[in-house]
């Protein structure tokens, strides 16, 4: 808690985390426009930051590309709250559509995903977006199979359906489609695609 | 149709092709060992071939990268006909889950895949790359659509499955398991994960 007469001190405590989200900010509204591609310098260019100050917030890219996925899904998380739209009846399929027909509205962020993932494998190059990725699978994951376990309680995913290997599926048919309909938009459909899969793994009754 | 007499520009013409497939299987392998990461020069550098030897067969990276993974493919067509493993009673979901299989045996395969997708996405960037990819997933959704339709004559599969739509599915499963695979080999098994998609998609009977 700071009260109104904060000192200089405390003013440039405040502006820091103030100013990294501006910049994070700006950097999603940059990759939306024209992509992921740029090198650190290129999106300092690009969003009228300097490149010492875009490296005084963030190490590298890697980071910095890290760091705005992570906000874009704490927004997700937090509007998802507001709207009560994650409860446990929701079933696995129906988590990524809703994801997936969020992303749809922001163009960079399926590229920025998939920078990130393609990224992640090689291991040497980007060690802290491995990790991130490899987290953040885990914690998708972990979701997911306990919405198909919630399935399988009320009777309506057959029991036998192993609920880790139905997760990694599910997360794996929503990443795959959105590539795919991001290269060929009027031949895929991602929310068609993920009702057939539905169909094996509706949510709870 | 050449007889042992070739003479002098036959032979340099015979050899350009030999040279060039001679390059693409060290390139593959380079990637297998080491990633994809590496700039058309260092590729150059670590698999002994001179720059400009290899601008003369490849314009660029994405060339280079593209050529990789068609040859790769066409090896595996030419495996599956001498197998006899791509008939159409064969389901949607277990010829990906064969190319998974195939696709585990050569480390660097999946990063490569994944790295020309990714660069796909990128159209400004990398024009070639996503003709290729674009090109290469119609081709995949077109077989796998027929192999859909296949079970449906046969009852195996619902008729009122969109063949067009889960064949997209299926592609994605495989494609996004096998990236989560790589990055938790522990955590996700791409065979395991499929076969509960074949549950929905099974082959014809």
């Amino acid at each position: 808690m700071t009260n109104g007469d904060a000192g200089p001190h405390e003013r440039s405590y405040r502006k820091g985390p103030e100013r990294r989200a501006q910049i994070l900010l700006s950097a999603m509204e940059l990759f939306a426009e024209r992509g992921v591609g740029a090198s650190l310098r290129a999106i300092g260019e690009a969003i009228g930051v300097s490149h010492a100050a875009l490296r005084y917030y963030f190490a590298n890219r890697d980071e910095l590309l890290v760091e705005v996925y992570r906000t874009h899904e704490a927004r997700v998380h937090k509007a998802q709250a507001h709207e009560g739209s994650a409860g446990s009846e929701v079933s696995a399929v129906a988590m990524m559509e809703n994801s997936a027909e969020r992303n749809r509205s922001i163009p960079g962020l399926v590229e920025l995903y998939a920078t990130l993932t393609t990224d992640a494998l090689q291991e040497q190059q980007h060690p802290a977006t491995r990790e991130f990725v490899q987290a953040r699978y885990r914690r998708v994951r972990a979701d997911l199979a306990e919405r198909v376990r919630a399935g399988q309680r009320s009777g309506a995913i057959a029991a036998d359906v192993d609920p880790d290997d139905a997760a990694a599926l599910v997360v794996a048919a929503s990443d795959g489609l959105q590539l795919q309909w991001l290269l060929d938009p009027d031949a895929v459909d991602v929310r068609r695609s993920l009702e057939v899969l539905e169909r094996l793994l509706p949510g709870a009754r």
